[in-house]
This record gives C-alpha cells, sequence and structure tokens, in this order.
C-alpha cells in the first residue's frame, strides 16, 4: 500500500458569511493550538467549571446543568431531543423550516410520535397555532427554533410560547444555533427548558462542542426515564457524571474544543452579552440597510428579522449558484444560497459573532452588488455601499 | 447576571503518558490554528478527500467508506455499533476488558440483544471459546476489542477470530482505539468489517473527529437496514451523502478537528505505517524493560503485550492513586490507574504518537521510580533507568 503523498495544510484565506462557520477570533484560534491536559486533570475539571459558568452568562440561565456537548451542533440538538422524549412521547415541532423536519426526525428515531404546529417557511410560528395545536394533540414536548437559519427568520413573543406549552405541562425545546451569544435570548426569563446551540455562528469558535443548557425540571425528566436514552455517547445521565460533582470517566471530552469554547466565550463576556447583541442588530443593520438601498429584498418581515442570519430575496436576471460560486472565487467571499422550500429564492447571509464587523459588512455588500450587476440583475451598488457607510 | 471573571487560558504544561490524550505534535497544534474555511467550500472537500486517503493508509484498507466522525473515539465506536446492529439482532461482545461493556451498552440501546464471550480481564480473547460462543448464539454481529485500553492486552490472532465470525456469516466489528497508528493493524488483510479508533491515542492529536471505517459489505447492511439507525447524528447512511460523492449538507463537520488529523495523519504517512509500529516496539519496549528491571511487573503477558497502553502492576507498599497524584504535581507526569476488575491494581502508562519518545520514557521510568520509592515500594531505580538508556 502506498504512502498518499498529501501537501501541507494551506487552505484559501475566506471571509465567511454564510450560514456558519463564521470567521474565528484570534483568540481562539491561538486557544486551539495550546497543548493539551487530560479530560481528568485538575487543571481541566477547572476549565470545565469556568466554561459551564461562562455558558450560563450567555444563556441567560442560572441552570446547574449547562455543559458543552461533545459534537457539532447537531449533536447538542440529538442531545436534547434523545434525552427528552420517550418511547411513546408525543413531541409538537414546527413546519417553518429546515431544521423543524430536523427536530422531527429526531424525535422519531427517539421513539417519539411527532405532529407539527404550521407555519410556512419564512414565517414564524403564530401563539394561536401553537395554542390550537397543543388543544388538539397535548404534546408531551414543544420543540422551536429561536432563530432559524434556513430562512433567517427570529422567533418574536418566545414567553407566550412557552407559557402556552407550561399550561399544558410539556417541555419546551429551543433551537438557538443562531443565536446564541449574538441575538437576544433569556432562557430564565422566558421559561425555556431546554436550550441549545453550536459554537461556530454567534460565538465564532470552531465547530465541536456545542452548548446545551436544561433546567432543574427537564433533568428530573431525563434521570426518572423509564428506559435509558437511545444513544450512549449522547446520555444525559451519563454526562452529568462526569460534568457535574462526580467527574467520573465516560468519554474523552474534545479538549481543544472546550479550550476555544472558552476562550469564545470569554469573548463573550469581555464584551457583555447585551452590548454583544446590539452589535450585531446595528452591524447586521447596516448590512441590510445596504441590500435595500442596492433595491434587494429581505425574505423575512422587519419584525421578526434575523440579524445573525440575513435572508435576502435573489434579484431577478441573477442565478443564485452563480453568484455564490463567483463570490467565492473572485472574492473568498462565502455565502450561502436557500434550502428546502427556499432553494434559489434567497441568499443566505450571515452577520455573526467576529464576522459582525463593518470592514467586513462593507465588503460584503459592494462585492455582492458588483456580482449581481455582473450577472444582469438590476442593483444600485452605489446607493447601497454609500448606504452602509453611513450606517456604520 | 453578572459577569463571569474567568483568566486567561493557562494550563499546566503536562508530559501526557496516560492512557490518551498523547501528547500532540506541534505541528498538529500548529493545523488547529488555521483560519476555517466552509464545511461545503470546495477547498474544504478536497481536504475530505484527502483525510479519508490518508486514514486508509493507517487503517491498511482499500474501503472506500472511511471517514472520520464528529465526536470523540466513543462517537466513532457507537456510529460502528449502532448502524450495525438492527433491532432484534444478536451481538457477541467480549468480557475481557472495560471497553468490552461499552460494547454491550451500545448493542442494547441499538435495539440488540447482547450475548458475550468470557475472558478474564487482562487476558486476550481465546478463538477456541469465540468458536463456541458463535456455536451457541449463532450471533449477527462480532465485537472485539483489539487494542483495550483498560488492561494492556493486545489481541493475537486476529484473523482467526475473523474467521470464525465469516464462517458463521457474521460481521466483525473491532475497536481500534489504541491500535490505529501505533500497533499493527491490518483491516483489509484479517477481513476486519467496521474498525473504528480515536484521534487523541496513537494518532497524536486532539479528540474530536474519530476514524472509522466500513468494507463493502458492513456499508450494504447498513444501506439496507429496515428501519433507520436510531441515532440521526450518527447514521451513516447520511453521512455517506456528505463523505461521499453527493456532498450533501448534513451537519457541520468539525472543520478544525479534521484539518489536525489531516496532519496527524500526514505524520502518519511520513514516518511509514510499518516505521511507526516499529518505532512503539522499541521505545514502549525500553519502557517495559526499565520497569521490570526495577522490579515491576506487568499486568499482560509477553505475547500480548500492548505497546501503546503498558499496564504495570502496583507494587506492594504503594497506593496507586497517591503515586499518580504526585507524578502529576511533581513532575507534571500523567499516568492513570486501572478501571473496573483492575481498579488499584494497575498503572496504566501510555505510549503512543508522539509521546513515544525516548525523552519521555526515560523521564518517566525515572519519575516512576523515585516517585515509587518515596511511597515505600521496593524498587531499584537505578536498574530501572540503566535499562532504559542501554534500551533506547
Amino acid at each position: 500500500m502506498n504512502r498518499p503523498d498529501v501537501g501541507e495544510l494551506r487552505p484559501p484565506v475566506r471571509t465567511l458569511m454564510g450560514p456558519g462557520p463564521s470567521d474565528v477570533h484570534p483568540r481562539v484560534l491561538r486557544a486551539m493550538a495550546t497543548p493539551l491536559v487530560g479530560h481528568l486533570d485538575p487543571a481541566f475539571v477547572e476549565m470545565m467549571d469556568e466554561t459551564q459558568e461562562l455558558l450560563r452568562y450567555a444563556f441567560r440561565t442560572d441552570n446547574q446543568w449547562t455543559i458543552p456537548v461533545s459534537g457539532t451542533g447537531s449533536a447538542s440538538m440529538e442531545a436534547a431531543i434523545g434525552n427528552l422524549v420517550e418511547p411513546g412521547e408525543t413531541m409538537l415541532v414546527p413546519t417553518n423550516g429546515y431544521f423543524g423536519g430536523r427536530m422531527a426526525e429526531m424525535a422519531r428515531r427517539a421513539g417519539g410520535e411527532v405532529v407539527e404546529v404550521d407555519a410556512p417557511w419564512g414565517e414564524p410560528l403564530d401563539p394561536a397555532a401553537v395554542q390550537e395545536a397543543f388543544d388538539e394533540h397535548q404534546p408531551d414536548v414543544f420543540g422551536f427554533v429561536h432563530a432559524e437559519t434556513s430562512t433567517g427568520v427570529r422567533q418574536p413573543s418566545v414567553p407566550e410560547l412557552t407559557s402556552i406549552a407550561h399550561d399544558h405541562d410539556a417541555y419546551v425545546v429551543a433551537d438557538c444555533v443562531t443565536s446564541l451569544g449574538g441575538v437576544e435570548l433569556e432562557v430564565d426569563e422566558w421559561d425555556v427548558d431546554v436550550a441549545y446551540s453550536g459554537p461556530q455562528k454567534c460565538l465564532s469558535c470552531p465547530p465541536g462542542a456545542s452548548p446545551l443548557t436544561l433546567n432543574d425540571r427537564a433533568m428530573d425528566k431525563v434521570l426518572s426515564r423509564e428506559e435509558p436514552a437511545r444513544s450512549w455517547y449522547l446520555d444525559l445521565s451519563l454526562l452529568e457524571g462526569y460534568w457535574g460533582d462526580e467527574r467520573a470517566y465516560h468519554h474523552t471530552a474534545p479538549i481543544t474544543n472546550v479550550y476555544a469554547l472558552r476562550e469564545a466565550l470569554r469573548l463573550v463576556a469581555e464584551e457583555g452579552i447585551e452590548e454583544r447583541w446590539e452589535r450585531h442588530r446595528r452591524v447586521a443593520g447596516a448590512l441590510k440597510a445596504g441590500v435595500e438601498a442596492m433595491g434587494l429584498e429581505m425574505n423575512a418581515a422587519d419584525e421578526y428579522w434575523l440579524p445573525s442570519l440575513n435572508a435576502v430575496r435573489v434579484p431577478a436576471g441573477a442565478a443564485a449558484g452563480a453568484v455564490i460560486d463567483d463570490l467565492l472565487a473572485s472574492y473568498d467571499l462565502e455565502i450561502a444560497g436557500g434550502l428546502g422550500d427556499l432553494a434559489g429564492e434567497i441568499f443566505r447571509i450571515g452577520c455573526m459573532g467576529h464576522s459582525a464587523r463593518p470592514d467586513n459588512v462593507s465588503f460584503l455588500v459592494s462585492a455582492l452588488g458588483e456580482t449581481l450587476a455582473d450577472h444582469g440583475a438590476d442593483v444600485d451598488v452605489g446607493a447601497g455601499t454609500e448606504t452602509v457607510a453611513s450606517e456604520l
């Protein structure tokens, strides 16, 4: 068997303005180059505590049970759903985006029944429709997406949703993958039982260790399941042994990813969580104003615009895929297209964490404008760039 | 809510000679500090291909279906077992160490029945016992641990085991967590259907993306399951869409961990896999000779000694836990104690990847000797260090 001849690691230098990963902060990259200690080393145990404390701050929660799951955002999602939903239970999931479908699939694999609360892709859930679905199906678990990465929609009125669920004694699981650390999120105040996220969005940390928080009520349910969760790797009753007081070995934690997450969360604390939300609003606001001034249309209405993920309608005359490819080839700039019901109809432009910077937004609007014009779309590039400059 | 005040990342500088993680090579640390590209970036897709090619070289396989799973070694283990074992099927698992128990637990959660092939902790499996278990139980899937991290035992006569399994039309799953890249492993020649590993052992890469390989026969079984695997995150039929020709989005890959694994595997290819096995034999051989010369006893017999994980009997007069704590506190040197049936009875001393170096082994033998002597054990430290020096 021949030795493969694989060259040095020399990835192109991209500006990441897609749905994630976002640009990683240099301090987080530096943290990732730090030599390892063992996953049971007293020094690491202390860093675990610190990371948990920082995660609570970002989630705005006092939940004891707040940890990074050893995997990407989908792993924390499956940890949440797979532990909360027991075989035969019913989970109510949303239809208004790609990630509702993923929630449904995970609930089914956990042995649950799935019912849906309807809303079109690109719209938020209507509390009246949620109320109706609860009255009809009496679900045990209710999932919703706080910041829908596939449509650029922020779910407003979260406390109304959680209150409907709790009136029906159900548990609430919130997908906060694209909101944590970038968009207002108040886990305790909004009475969310379980929330999960990914690190590579508004936290600007490489993927690999993903935030999850459960309140005592939810954790009590997990710890009193009749049969164990179907995943051993993601079994929270076992992870509790490692992340809780006992520090019992479960699996080898992704030490470097915890280093990185800790550093990314330190940056959140240094900036201040509310100041960080405000930065995302301001910088993404300039992006939104710029593309609108250029003549483009946002996919989501202003009331539920999601600063971290800007879904922009593809203008007539331009093919989304070709524009995206050109931006990557000519500008080393990554944005993405639509998924599912919105494939070909929108651009998805992230403005997250370390990528939510004036220079990035300025570059994005001008490069997108030029490229669209090259592709024959009727856009006023000058109006766009001028607006960005004045808004920033 | 107060902002947590968490200081700079300043872990102690340890020498890692425990059961993993091992010392990470500086080039791999440097790879981890590399800025990210997107998980669907053409440049990343190329790196994925290269990583797969390098992984095949390390596994000694031509299996097309060879990937890093997005999680730690236990995730690749669960991906293997959870996809191979279908509800109602029987899996035969070993009793000769901690990780056989983990295999059993994962098989049960996949909906399988578990039967055991007996061998005491610290002994390899006897092919006659495997034959007998097959005749009695006719299992569908057979798991064994090639390099048992809990006992320091290397399973000899693997081709005999796989041939028994295949005579009974069963699938073979091999745990190679502590052998891949350090100890002879021949996936194709030995006719292993599925093998998994972790990156933080003999590959000396931070944990977070874990090697897995399946031959076509095993992948056919996975792709023709009656019901989907119970984990969506680890569903190999879906991962096939991302890592195969289609490149369809499944989840955001842990990009940095793939960078690191690629670099760690480049180091394997540069050294040459056979030369690497030989280095482990030689350097760990000096370690073994040194502790034996000092008057200590290995737990495993020479015929199934595992160079990457040296299980050394705790001598009379010394308490394992206190010795391990002292080595960490006084020497910044990590080793570990026994698990399960061997708790308190053995030291587990890793000699893996970048940690399998003359300087590390020399330091280990002298620090261990001094510490044991301090704790009242009857050891000849001089004989130990002299032997190491002459063997290296």
